[in-house]
């Protein structure tokens, strides 16, 4: 399931040449006809903002949050690239508007891959015209496999919900860090939503699930999670589309951390007992961003000593004494005494953790989604080649 | 050369039994015959504090800055290890006191290794009583060697200055991290200085050396630096003590970034042009930080675009157009635009490197010290037996 089965989407992926090796590199996902949608994005924090991301902002703003088609490329991020990566977005928006006969301006464009270089047009555009032919309404995985980077499987749902239904395709391996990641994704949802109503639902649908995954603290310059409502279905109540970006969001941040950049463990870190959210969020991502913690993870050590030390080098409140540390059903440390479940080496061993800490100070809870750091995870970054 | 060649100090290290393979891990570095001194000391600002952390603090605000001796031990950290633990702390300088015949105040004492396991008192009070016992003008080497953890080297250093001299020891190889490190130092020299000039110059000399220093962004609940000063070479320059303060620390500071958990390469990350020294200081630690970044350095490839990337998701003022990033002499990136200098692979082979990222803004700089993250530092870190 994808994000062609909502009604009304069609999708392509192809292999124009971005990628040496040949591997699918262009996608194309469009309405029906070139109708034109209600669309809203979510993007990256980071300055070194990348072409396609500023377009995609220019177009959603002289649009007021319509769009009718999505352009993706992975294999190169078209950022750094200056003026001319500026200009090369625009024209990937123009060609892929001309081939579907839709004005430019209701086209998105998104790229993942290496930061720095320029975009081969002459492939991109032969991608885009090939990709334009192929749209089918059951190409959401040919969509989902032309945006892979290191990704080694495609990230795909599908949410059916009380009268519309949502789907939606993703990419994203590492640099995957709150505010997002090196990660894209495209959701479509034939629920009828006014740009405003689709934006609250998506930055609700983002804030616990993309913006709660760290694989490894880094933030990408192309970060992007977009969302077209072609209105098919009618209008829906405003929390069941919340909850159904939500859950479709959950889903691909899930496939996402399992399948981050070497990783063996994906890990549930929740934080309570905070004397805020935001304390309790600042412990969880810091905690779930230490290397020596993380190694532990891959080592499947349950050391809750390096978890105690995050706590108390995070800067947020809390008394040594009330501090609370389990793994799954099982507490490693509590009333300032380690303890020593004999079930404890066997929970390890999953290939998903639930870790819990309590600072026993106030209401302030976060969740963060994180994963180990492993010899892999070395192996794919010591080069870029 | 180490902390016994300033006149006046005498040292010992000894295998008491704490460090199950039988390795030295009990130290006292203690002034001759006991006279009382100017002392001064910089601790961790992690709130999981160590007990042997709050005993210093404690025994220093009680002598108004004043010490005899340093107990030292490796193997257990004595941390989240509760009111047993300050009671151990305590009576580790206690014994240490009597053996040398002064106040218990007089004693200031530091632990290393696993948190949360209560310190074999026993072994640790035999071993007091042996280094006690074999306390040596030229026993800072043996000392040096007890305090070591996953250190593959001791650390120590002598500098001479104009008319007096600063002698140390030292330990730490992984949780390096500004605001220390899981790092112990023990300074001394033959200078006058009262106790407050003597936190001056020790302050001083930390700031851009141990607190520029990151291996992995953990900062770890034992972190000390203490100094000692028994005015045997009378009144000195107070610019000169914060000099020779200074350099005694980044000699130790580099031999533990040379010494780091796994580590291929000490970069020295430099980066100018901010807005302002701290956005300077956030933008260095955070790159320093980056596990991509990281990982690139162990894999010897200059690509500058993560480094770009994390300047961008520092959260400080800089405009894309004008950031530089060179390594060594070699300029990167530059006006927008990549650069690909023929003799920076080579450069690229150092044990050494020097990253240069200058973001075009002000005034603001900062230098951090730093390492590479490779297979043998998730080797070191996968289990903690």
């Amino acid at each position: 399931m994808s994000v062609t089965d909502v009604p009304g989407f069609a999708a392509a992926g192809v292999a124009c040449g971005i990628k040496p090796g040949g591997q699918p590199d262009l996608a194309i996902v469009a309405t029906a006809a070139g109708a034109a949608a209600s669309a809203a994005g979510v993007f990256t924090s980071n300055k070194m903002t990348a072409a396609p991301v500023l377009v995609c902002q220019e177009h959603l703003a002289a649009t007021g949050g319509r769009a009718a088609a999505v352009v993706l490329n992975s294999g190169n991020a078209n950022a750094a690239t200056g003026a001319q990566g500026m200009a090369d977005a625009r024209r990937m928006c123009q060609e892929t508007a001309a081939a579907l006969g839709v004005p430019a301006e209701h086209v998105l464009v998104c790229s993942t891959g290496l930061i720095g270089y320029p975009l081969p047009m002459g492939k991109v555009s032969d991608g885009i015209a090939a990709a334009a032919q192929s749209l089918d309404p059951r190409g959401g995985p040919h969509a989902a496999q032309a945006i892979m980077t290191t990704d080694t499987v495609p990230k795909q749902v599908f949410v059916a919900a009380e009268g519309f239904t949502v789907g939606g395709i993703a990419k994203g391996a590492a640099m995957l860090e709150p505010n997002m990641a090196t990660m894209l994704a495209v959701l479509a949802t034939d629920a009828a939503a006014d740009p405003d109503a689709l934006q609250t639902a998506l930055r609700a649908g983002v804030a616990n699930t993309f913006n709660a995954l760290t694989v490894d603290g880094a933030e990408s310059t192309n970060d992007t999670v977009l969302i077209l409502a072609n209105g098919q279905a009618g209008p829906v109540d405003a929390d069941a589309l919340i909850r159904a970006v939500a859950d479709a969001c959950e889903s691909l941040a899930l496939q996402m951390a399992d399948d981050a950049e070497g990783s063996t463990k994906t890990v549930f870190l929740r934080v309570t007992g905070a004397a805020s959210d935001a304390e309790a969020a600042k412990a969880a991502r810091d905690t779930a961003n230490c290397q020596l913690v993380k190694c532990s993870w891959y080592g499947q050590d349950p050391y809750w000593g390096r978890i105690a030390s995050e706590m108390g080098a995070a800067g947020v409140a809390f008394d040594p004494a009330t501090l609370t540390i389990a793994y799954g059903p099982h507490v490693v440390y509590q009333h300032g005494e380690p303890a020593h479940p004999p079930e404890l080496a066997q929970y390890m061993t999953g290939r998903r953790l639930d870790l819990h800490v309590d600072l026993g100070m106030g209401d302030g809870a976060a969740r963060i989604i994180t994963t180990d750091l492993t010899h892999a995870y070395i192996d794919e970054n010591m080069g870029t080649s």
